[in-house]
């Protein structure tokens, strides 16, 4: 099969493809109008990471194009109505990116409440407050309630290591748990109201939707606690980020760890500003052992594909 | 009984010693010579924190003295030998520094492996590499292995995290924990050396003694993997400093991330400077949470030994 991806990404993670033959660019990314100059022209497979666009102009390029394997969780990049009337199949990578996106949403929760990146900040730049018993204090998670919004796979993940630094589960989600899931976190389910007023922690785990854009607005954060702080490593159109802004500046909530954000790769400037917030350039799955196993994956669902194993392939259209 | 405190510490968390008095400065401290000249005439109780050095001359200008309450789990802060001389009891604060610093101790983990305050600093700065799919990667805790240095109440509760991390664990103490309780975190006894030689992350859990001075030194960190991280939030003396500074300036280890330094407060320059390197200044159990309960720990030691409770105190001499 011919394979193109639409952006550069590490060739050893491709070695089990050998028997076809993968395009990549040189470049980060091809430019839209690369893939549409005839470079797609006999194209089956197509790779696309999860931040390029796969508009209908570059499906419409790729005449025998039969598979979009997505690199990423996420798949709202592909102009999925263009796929559905060609008959294209599209998967993606759920399982490679739960522990990695986990991971750095705890990593941040501890950093905005512990302050690590301030301190280290101040340290460097010789601001710090003198070293001493009651100076450079922060905040413990231990003892404290984390909410989570969107108990699926990564919130599960997020959940196991909360509980084991001592924290009280709370959980919004679509579907409520099994009761024996709940159990295993202690974890309650309630209203995103209750969420949110109940919560030291908020944090945001679920996919986007048109239905959850701007989840979070000033309504849902003056429900916070004054003490609380917000979560988001899933998407950024989920929080209505000027309200978070006039949120943390009026200190109305105590602080807010983002990894992504509502017009990326755009942070509002005063963000960039604020000591009560801790920023990330959207690197949640972004760590060599992530991307190589999101590599693996991508060609799990090739050589399935390709051997017309579609049982084991991860399939959303 | 009449109580003096070395350091000013919130006076809310004193409120059951309602019926002694205490004093306390106004200042951060009192000087040596502020102690030294009266003060103590009358004094049976002295409040020291653990970054407060408790000489024999202090000792000596408080005739009544029978008791000090150290701030703090670590007591190298007091001359043992003088109280010793004169009877004089010493307690700490055990239980409430494990779970603040054990968090701390995490946190800087995933701080210098996940690289999130550089990060957060370069975005700050408009440093920052652009978002994108293979930009600004990161490593991952998850799978790899956690040498904990020190098996105690603080590396156990580390153990916990990084177990619901998806960490292994290997372990050195002096001595040998049960098997239950290696059960309990999957953690392997091994030597010195086979710690250094076999972990991802080495981190550093024990209190500090003549013998554990430079623990940590050029040959040890010789043995360690050039991908491997070092955590430090036990005491500065433990490591070589100096040769720690060499060992990542010639890229022999990955990283490090301090809470405490050999010579604190001051910090090597050089270590300011890196961007492999997580700089605390000294604040593993300094949460305002920690701190209360640090309170209400040395408010229960002066209470049973005013009651001749001692069975129920934290007795260190």
């Amino acid at each position: 099969m011919q394979i193109v991806s639409t952006t550069h990404l590490p060739p050893a993670g491709f070695r089990r493809l050998h028997e076809h033959t993968l395009c990549m660019p040189d470049e980060p990314y091809y430019t839209e109008a690369e893939l549409c100059d005839g470079r797609l022209r006999d194209t089956e497979v197509l790779i696309a990471t999860f931040d390029y666009r796969v508009t209908r102009e570059i499906i419409h390029a790729a005449p025998h194009l039969r598979l979009i394997a997505n690199f990423g969780a996420g798949y709202n990049n592909i102009d999925l109505d263009a796929c559905r009337e060609r008959g294209i199949r599209v998967t993606n990578t759920p399982q490679p990116v739960i522990e990695p996106t986990a991971e750095l949403a705890f990593a941040l929760m501890l950093d905005v409440t512990r302050l690590t990146p301030l301190r280290d900040r101040q340290l460097r730049a010789g601001q710090a407050e003198p070293f001493g018993v009651m100076n450079n204090l922060s905040r413990s998670v231990y003892g404290k309630t984390l909410g989570i919004i969107g108990m699926g796979r990564i919130g599960q993940a997020l959940a196991r290591r909360a509980v084991a630094c001592g924290m009280h589960i709370l959980y919004h989600n679509r579907h409520r748990l099994s009761p024996e899931t709940e159990q295993l976190y202690g974890a309650e389910y309630v209203s995103l109201e209750h969420l949110l007023e109940a919560a030291d922690i908020v944090s945001l785990n679920l996919p986007f939707s048109p239905s959850t854009h701007h989840l979070i607005g000033a309504a849902e954060l003056a429900r916070m606690k004054q003490t609380a702080y917000l979560v988001n490593t899933a998407r950024g159109a989920h929080v209505d980020e000027q309200a978070l802004v006039q949120a943390l500046r009026d200190k109305r909530i105590a602080g807010a760890a983002l990894d992504v954000y509502e017009h990326e790769p755009h942070i509002a400037e005063e963000l960039l500003r604020m000591d009560n917030v801790v920023l990330s350039p959207h690197t949640g799955t972004g760590t060599m052992e992530g991307r190589i196993a999101m590599c693996e994956c991508v060609c799990d669902n090739i050589l399935y594909f390709a051997t017309n194993q579609s049982t084991k392939m991860n399939i959303v259209l």
